[in-house]
């Protein structure tokens, strides 16, 4: 492996920014791990330690590598980065899904993704054009939670949809939407919420692909920020009231 | 009034940046407005002039100065602020509250502020230490929403107490806690929800002085963020489900 450069989103691997999310990886996808990196200062910390011996149990390669970790994560108190190869997975057709319909704010993506894990939502699509998944900056505010996931990204809705025909659809926008608690009276058994763009939200056309649903809220504010509205809608399919 | 500082939390005023937070502050605080700055290259942009409208027809001073929004801001971009007097209100004892005990992150204070307000909440009390909620990253980050509502900073949790002393206490915690769907169930009719700090939580004798309160979630992550725990939190509060 060459000399580590600064994150790219053409290469074949990334950075996992900080000791909670390189433990995430090194724990939940151990096979992805290409070496990692902690910083010459931290050796004696305890979450470092503890990384380091996750690392040699499972042989994977550890750098004293100061300066790196300083590119890579734009700070000089980086402890330590997993190097990880990229991989992609297949939601599972058997679970509930949320899809992510052109995400713009990397920072955003990760807080969803934490949340969705939180949450038990374990299965996540994206639609391009989005937030690169494993930009160390949505890979940090994910807290390391895409490497317990089953993520996958596609080019258009068209191809998710394709490859997970039959489930019930609730796109979160204001076009013919119904109450989010209206739409839980009749919820089906196996379904997929789709959020879309901080700016835009969803394209108009997906109004008819399902159930369209909208959070109660005041007009005082302009709208919700996309990770507490897809809080709010994962967290009410996941716990429905019991009378 | 001298001329502009950075922002310093010793100040009797400080700045709402951007061109929405202004917009909310000269619509709901125009007594509090010193002044209006506004970008040399932003007088024809739509909304600075709307801006502009605005604080000439409340005698609101406009001044070009675009070397104090660069400082404010920390931006190059920052097209407007509002210079407001800092001030402080009541929250109504009839209406349902939050309270934010020790926050120390200003990013999600601002969150947290605009969704209590997005979702009908507009009554908050802070509890110090915590974030300067006039901190212009707090402003901006409240998207102006902190001009909506009734504000208190208390230096003791008691003495928001002495002041709502006939209320049912929900403290968001794992100690003794129910689940959120538990304790909709028997939800008093006038209620505070208190979060605690982003690292500590509450501390332990926050469950002796209410119903504690925790959200269901998985053990796959360490807990949900403070403003997306929040949010869940405030909207099963104010939207419970009809059977």
């Amino acid at each position: 492996m060459p000399s580590l450069s600064a994150y790219k989103s053409g290469l074949d691997y990334s950075y996992a920014p900080g000791i909670f999310p390189s433990m995430e990886c090194l724990l939940y996808r151990p096979e992805a791990v290409r070496r990692l990196l902690v910083h010459s200062s931290a050796r004696g910390r305890e979450g470092v330690g503890r990384l380091c011996a996750l690392a040699e149990d499972r042989g994977i390669r550890i750098e004293e590598a100061d300066r790196a970790l300083s590119r890579i994560s734009g700070k000089e108190n980086c402890f330590a980065a997993a190097v990880f190869s990229k991989f992609e997975d297949l939601p599972d057709p058997d679970r509930n899904h949320i899809v992510l319909h052109n995400p713009g704010d990397s920072g955003n993506v990760g807080t969803i993704l934490r949340t969705a894990l939180g949450l038990g939502i374990e299965d996540v699509a994206l639609i391009r054009p989005c937030v690169d998944v494993f930009d160390p900056k949505t890979v940090r505010a994910s807290m390391g939670s895409l490497f317990r996931l089953r993520l996958r990204v596609y080019d258009h809705f068209e191809a998710y949809q394709e490859a997970y025909p039959s489930r019930a659809l609730y796109p979160f926008m204001l076009d013919a939407s119904v109450p989010l608690q209206e739409a839980l009276k009749t919820k089906a058994e196996k379904w997929t919420l789709i959020f879309g763009n901080e700016g835009k939200g969803l394209p108009p056309a997906f109004a008819r692909l399902g159930q369209p649903v909208r959070i109660e809220s005041s007009d005082k504010v302009d709208s919700l920020n996309l990770g507490i509205a897809a809080a709010i809608g994962i967290y009410g399919f996941m716990f429905p009231r019991t009378p």
